[in-house]
């Protein structure tokens, strides 16, 4: 029988002993040169299609160096939607690619809308038979609790999971996560706790995760308390700030419950380091991934 | 020079004599009986490939029988991306096909991220080559009013626009839409008025909308005193509930303001009459469009 997927994350965690996750991010002005140079002179629909085929070879590049060493992969689909629909079946490949890997995909997609437009959202992407076959997905719970129940419906159903944003670190972030009393952030992560109990698994961690920023501590604790069972989505690592130790500060006393997310930091040089990275990119990633692995070990 | 959003969509409802949109949401198990003979009986990949082909085809119809008829069209991209990038080749298809036939597209993608990737997000959408290319988008301010910018700066660049998610109307849209003293989505509201205010044209209307469902006509009232010049889209029409008199009662004192849109109501049959329409689709969507924009006039 499959397993559920806050059983499956934390066994990918244990195989690795580490938390670390990268993001499959292709910023198309920093691919390795040897890639820029096949969509740099390109216009229009020739270019989304060269610039497609040079992701998909950075993909499996960094896929192939990758592999056993960190638990997860998360696209960020913003930057494949650009590429219009070559950049879709891209995706599609680089899931596949990292299924045969061995690695998880959460797909960071922060889709949210209503009934049956939320669960073809989630037919998408969870479902054994939808194109991206990701193990999870990212949600938006702005449209209300309810929103969420197609996408909780279908990680039943096809042992998915979901990280529904919480409480994100970008400088408004406050605006509407911290509105009211209690904050409104805390009412989401309430509904999560009380949702995500029917999809805990023998580890003790619930298919019904939640995006959690890297911040000082005491609100990462306070969230932890109200969700015991999720699993945090940390972004906000590398490129975006945020400390090593509030990277994990709402983690378990098992040591379980983050899992932290480097995208640029890994994928890309400094541009000081440009020739050497070009020299040869699978092997600076590999060491870059390999770092950030060791930041976040987890005893096995 | 290329007119604002906010002014574009002011011409179209004055051309047609409408606030009709119809959401261009292809349901597969709805579609006229012909055409879901292609795909019915295949499996995966096939099935999408199939599918996607018998979308644009029932598009191409929707389109022509629309021309003229109603001020835009709405395609909801989730049922796009549950055919993977065949669904997404469609829909850049129907983006062009519906541009060429003179109505305006807005996107109905919901999405809301940070920085570089909204930026992304928006590009994709709104710029003139990017791969949708549609007149505005469909935005979530969750994250906090920082992550509006990045579509408002596109929006200055493209003449595009947004509506972002200020009222639902699901079950749990309060949830979160009405916590806190003012309630949340009174504060977005007075945000986009705000950043709305840079990109209001000669009609007096801005190319920063928002999404107000129909719903008594109190809390629209009030959203219209604090957004004067925002375009409300409104869902919830037909198929999701929703009286006509709620549908407008956000609108201006100058009868502009509202679009209202449609989707299931006029593209698909109760089931009773799904022989009648299996009979001539085309005719069966071109009298519910009529009807759909019969009922929402507006002064020419």
């Amino acid at each position: 029988m499959a397993m559920m997927f806050g059983d499956r994350m934390a066994a990918a965690v244990s195989a690795v002993g580490n938390c670390a996750v990268v993001g499959l991010d292709p910023h198309l002005d920093r691919l390795p040169s040897h890639l820029k140079a096949r969509y740099q002179s390109k216009d229009g629909q020739a270019f989304r299609r060269e610039a497609a085929a040079a992701v998909l070879a950075f993909n499996r590049m960094v896929i192939g160096a990758l592999e056993g060493v960190v638990c997860a992969i998360k696209p960020q689909f913003a930057f494949y939607e650009a590429l219009g629909a070559p950049g879709f079946a891209v995706l599609e490949e680089t899931c596949a690619m990292a299924r045969a890997a061995g690695l998880l995909i959460i797909a960071d997609a922060k889709r949210g809308d209503i009934s049956s437009t939320a669960a073809a959202y989630a037919r998408s992407v969870l479902a054994a038979d939808g194109p991206f076959h990701a193990d999870a997905i990212t949600v938006n719970p702005w449209m209300g609790a309810d929103t969420l129940d197609p996408f909780i419906e279908e990680c039943g159903r096809s042992d998915g999971g979901i990280f529904v944003l919480v409480r994100t670190t970008n400088p408004g972030s406050k605006f509407l996560q911290h509105h009211g009393d209690p904050f409104a952030a805390w009412r989401v992560a309430e509904a999560l706790a009380e949702k995500g109990a029917q999809l805990v698994g023998s580890s003790g961690m619930s298919s019904v995760g939640a995006v959690v920023g890297a911040m000082t501590g005491d609100e990462a604790a306070t969230l932890r308390t109200i969700m015991g069972a999720a699993w945090f989505l940390v972004p906000g690592v590398g490129a975006q700030g945020g400390s090593e130790a509030d990277a994990v500060a709402g983690v378990r006393h098992d040591g379980m419950g983050c899992l932290v997310n480097s995208s640029r930091g890994v994928l890309y040089p400094p541009p000081k380091a440009r020739e050497i990275y070009d020299a040869d990119p699978a092997a600076w990633i590999a060491t870059e991934a390999a770092r950030h692995a060791a930041r976040f070990g987890v005893d096995k």
